[in-house]
Order: structure tokens, then sequence, then C-alpha cells
């Protein structure tokens, strides 16, 4: 790379581990290392102010290209951070858990979270290299490969081949490079999100709010976000019974389903959550992500009283 | 304008002043306002985060239109609340310094301040309208006047036009749109600066540092940092004799000169804070604007040493 300085922007679980693969030498380069806290927690106003000024401390110029080695939510971070340190510098990805492999790390969407909900602060940039190295997946805890989970259920649901694939019961070493590639044709045929990519938001926009209210994983929380749309808006049995046998063939447990958690939720601060979400087109109007059939979904914008009457009314 | 909902962003002397002047029920659009304090105070993570979170928690959406109102310092940080602001929405600028009509609300860098340094944190994020009204410098105090002049002043040296409009003794409405017509030009050429946007730097590697050691005017700075540059780089008689000349066709005073300030500046201060500049291309060498003739500017890599030699050697 056409640099001589590197930024390392990583997080403690992860950096713990595999440090010492790192070669902090290489090639001469100077190297930075900032390592922030695992998981969502990263993601929030004091960790980017920290990270920014740590390395604007150090005296970094255009040229430095960062290097996100972690999850999804460091990705995001790391990832907001190169695009607007010095008005944006370059950036590479080198993803170690299944869901940032298969999301996070692929299409440049980055951000960071505020107390009004996930990912409302970020940008649009692209990582020039996405390193994918699927031994990470050896050290992940078992939690973190059912998020991945998620994310690969959903491409199941918009995309034929990874269906097939995941119904002949392909391994990951298969399924993970097809999502990638899934997702690599939508980002680069629409990276503002303004038509065909907004399909990758299927499950997403009632998954965030579960995400949110219940405090559980991203996949998890998708899972449940697209059993909640299959149920109340798509509303069709074959997709049902699709979405229960997918579900066995990933190995998902069988409580993270809506049966588990709709009895406990407060619907007033879901809406509430759902229609702060940054998907609304207009005060009035919110695009959901809905399917004709495996592999065909479509946009549909649909009234924030439709949406209240069915959050309201389901039991 | 194609949209439901106009954020307006303003700073306290403005506002206080102009808020009537603005219809908040205009087309039956909804109208969100947030005012933060004037000047460069604005332009930190906690007014940042503050202003995010208040249109956050308003609820607002992906096509909201940002209006920011005010001079240099707003747009930059008005700029790049929307450039951030669910990832980047559109906005336009109501410039209401002279700085900011020639300088800042032209051409789409906006920034916050770290630390380390001003505009270190930034995007490249260009406004959709600029709507120019002379009417704001009537209530502008003086030493905003003089800001504004400093940047007339580099244009003067950078475009013959400008340079000939500006001996010719004519007014600010016709200076005013020939720098922002320069600007715009170049900017379009290269948003990145990765080429004759570079020119605009005239005077600003040095000026930013005069800024922030002397804690003086944006447009004080350059002056002082056109002058630095002219003696210790560029090393003509005439372009000094012009220098003298132009401060005072503009009204410029007397004492913003370098032999005002030299005298009391920590000079090792003076290059930490220059090296850690974002203009820096790498770790040796560094990007200055120098001057064949009026009109005729380049782009000079020299190395950290040599600037280090002429900062310590000059008296």
């Amino acid at each position: 790379m056409d640099t001589d300085l590197i930024l390392f922007v990583s997080e403690e679980t992860v950096w713990s581990y595999y440090k010492h693969e790192f070669d902090l030498s290489y090639q001469g380069k100077k190297i930075l290392v900032w390592v922030g806290p695992s998981g969502e927690k990263i993601k929030d106003f004091f960790h980017f102010q920290s990270c920014i000024e740590f390395f604007l401390e150090k005296g970094i110029h255009r040229k430095a290209h960062l290097v996100a080695i972690g999850g999804g939510a460091l990705s995001d971070f790391a990832g907001f951070v190169a695009s607007t340190l010095l008005r944006g510098i370059s950036w590479s990805v080198i993803p170690t858990t299944l869901l940032s492999m298969v999301d996070a790390a692929i299409g440049g969407k980055v951000a960071i979270n505020t107390l009004a909900g996930k990912n409302l602060l970020g940008a649009f940039h692209l990582p020039l290299n996405l390193w994918l190295n699927l031994e990470f997946l050896k050290t992940l805890p078992l939690e973190e490969h059912q998020c991945g989970k998620g994310e690969i259920l959903k491409y199941a649901f918009l995309d034929k081949e990874i269906f097939m694939t995941l119904k002949g019961k392909g391994d990951l070493s298969t399924l993970v490079p097809l999502c990638i590639k899934y997702k690599r044709e939508l980002v680069e045929e629409d990276l503002k999100e303004n038509g065909r990519r907004m399909f990758l938001n299927f499950g997403h926009t009632f998954g965030h709010a579960f995400e949110k209210i219940f405090m559980i994983g991203h996949g998890e929380a998708v899972i449940l976000g697209i059993e909640f749309i299959l149920v109340n808006f798509i509303k069709n049995e074959k997709l049902l019974k699709i979405f229960q046998e997918l579900k066995e063939t990933l190995g998902i447990p069988k409580n993270y389903q809506l049966s588990y958690y709709w009895p406990k939720i407060d619907k007033v601060a879901f809406l509430s959550y759902i229609f702060k979400d940054k998907k609304i087109k207009n005060l009035e109007t919110m695009r959901l992500i809905l399917l004709k059939d495996i592999g065909n979904p479509f946009v549909c914008e649909v009234t924030q009283t439709e949406i209240s009457k069915q959050v309201m009314g389901f039991e």
C-alpha cells in the first residue's frame, strides 16, 4: 500500500487473542494502534472522540491508511473514524466475526449510535479491501455465531442461490463468500441506498427495535425482525414454514422467536423507537422490505398508522 | 425544495438579529431550529453531539434539508452535522459574514476542531445552494470585516482578475461574487483537494498556527500567514510591496503584521503545531503554496527540516 503510516483500530477481546499475529514493524511502515472495548459499547461519542484525538495527537497525515480488525460494531466505528479523520482517509477491514464477514464489513455503511437509536450518525465510506479469514471463527463465542446466522438467514430469503446452498447444508466456507458477493452487487449498484440496496434492510426495521429494547445481539434481533414482518406484513404460510426450517438448518436456538419475547414487550416504546428509525422516508410513511417469494424482495411504503395498528393488535 | 422538514442551524448573535426575518411556517413545512454559540466555540465535540442529539430526538428523516445561517465557523459546523446525520442529508448555506461569503460557505469542506488543531475532523459535503445577501454585512462588527478581508487579500494573490478589481478599488458587491466564482471553479475541478484546490491554502499552513497560538481571528491569521510565506519562502520584494499596498487598499490595520506578533512567539510551539497540520503529505515533507507571480500559484514540497530552519532562523 502506498503509505508510510498504518492506523490499527481494534477491540479488546480480538486484540488480546491476535495481537501477536500482526507484524507491527511491517515493511518499515509506522504503525499506531488504538484498542477500544468490544461490542456496541465502542459505538458512542466518547470512544469516537477518544480514538480521533489519539491519532491526531500522534501527528498523522492524509495518506495514512486505517485497518479495522474486529467484529461488526468495531468496523462500523472504525470506518466512521476513517471517514471523518482529516475529512476522510482510506481504510480496509479484517472482519473477525461471522456477522461482520457477511454484513458489516461490506458496503461502506459506517456509523456510531446516538441516544435516539442505532447508527444514526455516520457516513458512506467504502473500505479498499476486505481480508477474509475464516480462522477467526475458531475463537468466536457461540452466541456470536448465532448473530452471524441471523444475517445469513436474511440472505437466504433475498437470494435464491444462497437459499439453495443453505438448504443443501452448505458450510460457511461456501455461504460466506456468496453472501459477500450478493451484498457487494447491491452496493455497487446503489451505494447510497436509494434503490435495491434497501433490500438488505429486510427484517431490520423491527429488528433494530428488538435489539434496543431487549438489549440482545443484532443477529438474534434480525431473526425476530424477520419473523415479525413475515407474520404481520407478508402473511405467507409457506415462507413462515421455510423460516422455521432454515433456522433449524442453521442451528439457531428455538427461543430466538417472537413467542418468547413478544409477551414481555412495551408496545408503545417499540413503536416510538421504530418511528425514529432513519429508514423513515417522511413523517407519515415508512419503507418496509417485503417478499413476493424467496429471492424476490420489494420495497413497500407503509403508513405509520398501519404499522401502529399491526403492532398494537399483535398478540 | 422537495422536503417537508427543514433544520435551521444558526448561532446566537445572528439569530438574535435576524430570527424574525425567517418565516418558520414556510409553505407548511415543519421547521426545527437549533442555535449554538457564535464563533469557533461551536466547532467542538460537545456542540456537535448536542446538535445531532437535538435533531434526532425530534424524529427526523433522510429527506430533511439543513440550512446553515451564520458565519464561517457556523457553516463548517452545520455542514459537518449535515454530512453525518443519518449518514448525510442535503444542506444549503446563508453566509452572514464577509469571511463565510468568500470562503467557508463555498466548496463543501466542513469540519469541527479537535485538541490537536483546527478542522481535523470533517468531511467533503457540498451545499446545494449558497444564498448571498450582502445586507448581513451591515450588522457585522468591524473586526469581522477584517477577517473576510484576509481571504480577499489571498484571492488577489491567486487570481489576476480579483487583483485588478481590488487594485481598481472595486467594492464588495463586485469582489465577493468574483471570489466565489474563483473558488467554485477550483472546487468543481478538484473537490478532494488533490490538485489545484490546494492553492486555496495559500497563507494558511502558517496562518492556522498563528490563529491557534495567538487566539486571533482567521482572517487576521491568514494575513500573517501570507506575510510569513512571502518573507521566508517566496522572498520576492515586488510581491511584498504589493502585499503592503493591497492591505492598505482593503483598509487592513497596520498592526496585522508579523513585526507585531513574531517577537512574542514560542517558535517550538509554532513548529509543533505546523507539523500536526493535516496538509502534511507524509512524515517528512509538507506542501506549501508559493507564487511565481500574481495569479500564478504552485504547490511546493518542502521538507520539515527546511521549515524548521526558516522558523528558527527568522527574527
